[in-house]
């Protein structure tokens, strides 16, 4: 399939959208982004790679960090992980705080706030230098290096008042083992990444490469684990948009407040967009717009 | 792929196990089936057919109904549909009544019994004669005829208090057109369809074959809204557990109470399986595991 | 105390007020009343009537009425009432189906209408003739005769699906014993009764008696079931404004959304007033601001 | 009334049953306290005072002490305090965070930790001295000194997650002006207050007293006010046990998970009565039927 020319047909098209919707502004630091920023990066398993816009820009990638936080934890610890956190969609917002408590403290998956806390309360426990062995798994994931922005880390300490608050809520339930100042630091770190569409969509490409890295071919996860991955990003990548992504693009991914989004055709490609203003359910709208019309011009999604 | 030799060899596994959980037992009429009744088939959109243990004896679909329904609604009305339900999955069980009093009476998707009932009126309102036309419409997507249980819908109509609490709780939000009596009656009708494992495999296979039958080529929907349809099933045919086997199973699928499971494997096949006992989220213990199983050992899986 | 000239001096200052809110009209007979009635009544146990405005005019009584079938079951049941209804206050709207299913069906208290369609349950389970007993035990209370209005509870019938909803969704959790047809039908008729302040606070004045009727020295309940009621009355007789009535006014109370309020202060008076307007809780405006300002003038309160 | 009289009956047979429910055992500290400690104590507007047991043992007070931080508010406030904290009772424990993000972040009533922790924030916002100046005004109350446990205090940090939670999610809403940390140490303080039941019936017998000292004729609150902190603990002062006690008990209350229950008689008497071992509801089991049968025996409610 010819992609650069598909994909340079709808970037065409959606670049000249107006993007609706606002820019995250709950931290200072990310509302001062350019709210017209906007590129596209695609890594395919033959190794064609393809951008426009700004994809070489680094961006704050926010939550699609929690796939590199799930993926470093399930590749550790393995199935067990499932015995603290669970892989079902969350449903609407009404739920997290009353589903936490019915369920003590179990969150309902890993792409959630409530489920990265707990990821990332494994991770401290298991590893030696928590900040430094994610980094260093990362920096396996491809021929990038990806970097915390400490501004963006303290920015997000100052002000995240309601992730404090969930932290030491699951703790009060049990769920959560080294102190939630502990915890919430190397969250927030975690949040703090940042990368372009060109380096999140090859850092991301094992995903659709069964498992294995498309440059070394180091196995970061088995093809079951792969999977399962994929398929929780499917169910639960979008908050309470989860269905209308599944509905309307057909592929698992995962998005970010930053404005990105990164998406996975398994077996085919890993594909990336950045466009800072995010619809009422917090997704970019954009990239939401630009991923339904790729895929569908493409004729391809895994239904 | 030798799918009969696969088949053969996880089911003499999993029929060797002693099911867990309890036949559905809130109608009489369900729970006076035999509990160790076991079935399995698959149909290929290569026209491959292929049956194992009670393959071809008739039980009550129940809610994989709801697949029918949505189908025939989403080809005579189209997106419209889509106004008056939500395509997102339902997450906890605390969210139903909560989620629909927010939604101002718009279910989350068309396969929790909310949605299925605003999926029902609006056949009511759209269609001359709804019963008769259901079933014409089920008449064409294979060779098999297919019934509605009169037994099973009295029985569930004279202890059906939830159901009616939820469609008179919905017309007092405004989403449901007709009185709540009628619309639950067509609702009942609709969940009391009989099938068998064979019967049902080959009646949704146009949903592994791009919308079209494949004995008579007959577009049921369009490619589009096939994907879309099997988007849905993979967020949300399994109730709070539909993220539990996308993860295990990794193709999209939908349950019912009567101990049916139908999946999709777009582009391959449909398969049916069929073990009476469900476990605590009310799905298929024999089931679950058979087409766990299954996919594992195929190795295919949309992820 | 000089109760009349109090009264007076009340009434026209809050006469003059111009009423907020909206009439109830989720019934089309109640939202035909004139806005602008204005009615109020005070019987003391002292013997000592005085009305002013349209205190003689009969109004649609509505949820006061859950006050006379809480009493009338009491009475004849004791206190095994209280397995199957609670006496506490309900709390937010977002509560009531949640915490039915929570607590299997066991509604908060009397004052909801969860809890008086428990309570009219049984009524009907215990009464020989329902309707008419409790038009009986009604007409022991004063000398004034009250009637249901068969055009008001036709109304409510066919517009009821909201309590349509929560009788099934109770019968469904096993706290309905009769058909949920029956139980609606009595429901709606004591919705329906209709009586004017002057009667009403004659009919409520055992509640201010320790339990027995003035004219007649009858005794309706004993004093520690009386004190009981209007314990309940303090906490729950305005839905989630209970507080807010307790907390402004000080005596305990019910509201109906016909616009009338009744109040009782142990030992001395029953008071009842009228005006139709509703504020956006659902109690009237001016009777609220009537009985605060009067409980404020008298500096007589329980507390 | 001969109070001596009725205590000593009521005590003799309360003091016979054998206590159920266990010890606070939250915080190491409750936990070590000896389970069989029972006290009463009585202060009347008479001047009349009569304890028995283990009347004059300091224990810690707890959520005793969230009535005394809301009349020093309500003292310095004024009736502007009901902005930031409602006067409704809270309903059941599913509420709590549903309710508070609904109402952007204005807790229910001042008696829950949500709305004693928005009543700590006034308090540090305007007093010099807060720790000082609360024990000050406490000093004022009687002519007892009760002091701060700091080993409570400190034991109740450490382990308090809850309530850590709790109140960076208020902030998060808005509804807390200063740093969640400063916010919590009061607030441990606070329920950290050790007091014996004589103390505390003296103490709060200004609330029996329309708002004055008996000792020093100070006047604490107005007559208004006094009316409407008895009227919040009526519906309020019990958690989800409010209505149980209004019902049973008949008079305004407040309790506290060290064991002790704190009622007022307005006009009448202050009671005091501490047992520590506990109910489902965190309410003194002693306690309750203490008060309950002391009522009773009284005829005395204030229904």
């Amino acid at each position: 399939m010819n992609y650069n020319h598909l994909i340079q047909k709808v970037y065409t098209k959606i670049e000249a959208v107006a993007p609706q919707g606002e820019v995250a502004s709950y931290i200072p630091e990310l509302s001062k982004i350019n709210p017209n920023k906007f590129g596209v990066h695609i890594s395919t398993t033959q190794n064609f790679n393809f951008g426009l816009g700004d994809y070489q820009e680094k961006f704050s990638i926010q939550s699609v960090s929690k796939v590199i936080s799930l993926c470093l934890a399930y590749k550790i610890l393995g199935e067990t992980i499932w015995k603290r956190v669970d892989v079902e969609p969350s449903g609407t917002k009404f739920n997290s705080l009353l589903q936490l408590e019915a369920d003590n403290g179990i969150p309902r998956n890993p792409f959630i706030n409530a489920g990265a806390l707990v990821i990332c309360d494994m991770l401290i426990s298991n590893l030696e230098n928590p900040e430094e062995d994610l980094l260093a798994f990362i920096a396996n994931l491809s021929d990038h290096k990806v970097e915390f922005s400490l501004k963006i880390a303290a920015s997000e300490k100052l002000t995240g008042y309601r992730n404090v608050a969930l932290c030491n809520f699951i703790k009060s339930l049990g769920n959560i083992d080294n102190e939630p100042e502990v915890v919430l630091d190397f969250y927030f770190k975690l949040c703090s990444l940042e990368a372009s569409c060109e380096e999140l969509s090859q850092l991301f490409l094992f995903l659709a490469n069964q498992g294995k890295t498309l440059h070394s071919n180091l196995e970061i996860l088995t093809k079951s684990q792969t999977k399962r991955v994929n398929a929780i990003m499917q169910t639960c990548g979008f908050y309470d948009e989860s269905g209308e992504f599944s509905f309307r693009v057909g592929i698992p991914g995962k998005s970010g407040v930053g404005g990105g989004i990164m998406a996975i055709h398994p077996g085919k490609y890993s594909i990336v967009t950045w466009s800072p203003k995010l619809n009422e359910k917090g997704n970019s709208y954009k990239g939401m717009r630009f991923l339904e019309d790729f895929t569908t011009l493409t004729e391809q999604s895994i239904f």
